[in-house]
């Protein structure tokens, strides 16, 4: 089986002796912490990426003046792969996620990567470690595609050396005893980006400056933070870790995209649907307060996230200086619901994709 | 010799079997390429840091999934150990250094280290590896502490585990070839920080966020960036990786600590130098046009950072949107001439220590 195993842009592949997948509960996944067989690995050294390879998960050696240890020089990215049949995996919107990795090492100085190999790692990682993509519904492969610089000089400038690995994992249905609808609170005194700073990114930096705030806000009994503007802290950005949408009427309203927010795939996602389904949909600044108003006339129907990891998350309470939206705080409202039949639907390939999100590959 | 040293908070020592300082060309240091022979260490796990160590520099192993490659959970500090006479080399300013690093883990959610170890640690290294601090005017011992997340849990939240470590690396004069004041240019569309993120904290991710910005200030001729505030792109933050000082008529103004703003210790030096020697002193909000007035009526005497590597940087020229400010371009001005004669008078003992800065350690 191993050996038979082709890439098409010349990876070298070093398969297993050993597979770890008998220490796998599939019954009981927990997020990112077992990981599959194999892993992806390209450096980029003397101002080129070098030969890819494929081989055992395991670890590597760094010095204490490894770069990305100092100065955060790193992106990464978060996608999914879903068990379609025994001779199917889909790989959901692999050209959309690969766009914004390369967009995230320019503005990170790191150097862009081809599409080509991204592709034919991934179609070669499932193929070799197929038995570690999940089976039940909800379930899934994921991937994580990361670049971090391997310089060990502590002068504060970019690296010359970076490492590309892409790992995978298989990941629990995030909504095995249904879906919780989140409660949110804005952040007192912190921000999480700026227009001209690192927010639409993937950058290693802006989730570390999340956690304290994403502590705080579980101190005081929210499940996440709603985040908002720097510069007048009163329109809306994001959620967490998750863009967010709002229906108000029949219009479904998203955050533009402004330079600080991340360029969701998800998010791309609910709003190609929308359109699909007749709804208004804008994407443009919406303030705290036009939510609250729409609130308490009676047009605001909806508040979910978006993101990789639960498709869509229903918002049932928001806070804000003392204020409080309380939706619905049992289940998800009917348009989050069926944006997420309808994208886990094309995602496990039981319905038709008309959009040409996932990328078939034959196991 | 070896044998002889012993640590006051019982960190153990395992002595090199090996020194490697035969490498090292001391008429030609690199900034952060050679590291002394010792390293310290200490992990924290299970809630508590456990048993510090100092050992031979070496590299450890990391899995693909550690924390610090994907979030950039890390904080760091930068200072200098200076060599006095044949028994005595000078630690500068340790006390603030490790107060700083503290106020860093708190904003990054890193658990706090305690004054104790970390002077204990300072002093034990700098003790087993003084033969690493170079003798001539100009050089020091550059001291990195630092600590990153360890856990290897794809889990974007704090991590549980985390590794501190002190790296030491002998560096050269920073102006061996006499002073060159810089040429600065404010970013079109980047900024550097935002009150409410992470600018007043050195953690990793400031720093390679930075980057881009610094390498299109260079492509644009200029040496570093002088960076704005992120709200209204008006006021002076700092230069570079430095603070930034203006001497305009006889007083001397420096951008207050608004949030977004590294506080560097050098920078307090240079503000407690002012204020003994009689000039007035402000720290307050200070804009780039109220720079540009004073050069233009002639009040504008000086501008420099302050830092830790080039403790004070004079600016010889200064562009913001297509104007141009330009002092004297071949030496620095008096004030920053004497600071830096002040300062570095005092870190290499050749003056008395009036501040209680420098924390001596007997060789």
């Amino acid at each position: 089986m191993m050996n038979e195993i082709i890439s098409s842009t010349n990876i070298t592949v070093h398969p297993t002796e050993e597979s770890r997948i008998h220490e796998v509960d599939f019954n009981n996944l927990v997020f990112g912490k077992k990981f599959s067989d194999h892993m992806f690995e390209m450096k980029f050294s003397e101002g080129v990426w070098q030969e890819p390879v494929i081989k055992p998960f395991g670890t590597f050696e760094v010095t204490p003046a490894s770069n990305v240890l100092h100065y955060g020089q790193a992106v990464f990215e978060g996608m999914k792969a879903f068990y379609v049949d025994e001779n199917t995996v889909n790989i959901y919107r692999p050209e959309t996620h690969h766009e914004r990795f390369n967009h995230s090492c320019r503005r990170m100085c790191i150097p862009e990567t081809s599409y080509e190999t991204f592709i034919d790692a991934l179609e070669t990682l499932i193929r070799l470690d197929h038995q570690w993509v999940p089976k039940k519904n909800g379930t899934a492969l994921y991937i994580r595609p990361f670049i971090f610089a391997s310089d060990n000089l502590l002068a504060a400038r970019s690296s010359d050396k970076f490492t590309y690995q892409i790992i995978t994992s298989p990941v629990g249905a995030y909504y095995a005893e249904g879906f919780n609808p989140v409660s949110l609170t804005t952040p007192e005194k912190y921000v999480r980006a700026v227009v001209g700073g690192t927010g639409n990114v993937k950058t290693a930096g802006n989730y570390a400056a999340s956690f304290l705030p994403a502590q705080k806000a579980k101190e005081k009994g929210f499940t996440q933070v709603l985040w908002l503007d720097a510069k007048e802290q009163k329109y809306i950005e994001e959620v967490g870790t998750m863009n967010i949408h709002f229906l108000i009427g029949d219009t479904l309203i998203t955050p533009g995209l402004n330079g600080s927010i991340l360029p969701g795939v998800t998010r791309r996602s609910v709003i190609a649907l929308a359109k699909e389904w007749g709804y208004n949909v804008e994407e443009r600044k919406i303030s705290i307060d036009e939510v609250f108003e729409a609130y308490e006339d009676g047009s605001l129907k909806e508040v979910f996230g978006s993101g990789t990891a639960a498709v869509v998350s229903p918002v049932g309470l928001i806070e804000h200086n003392g204020k409080t939206i309380e939706l619905d705080r049992e289940k998800p409202g009917e348009f989050a619901q069926k944006c997420f039949d309808e994208i886990t639907d094309i995602q496990y390939g039981r319905k038709e994709d008309q959009f040409g999100w996932v990328h078939p590959v034959s196991i």
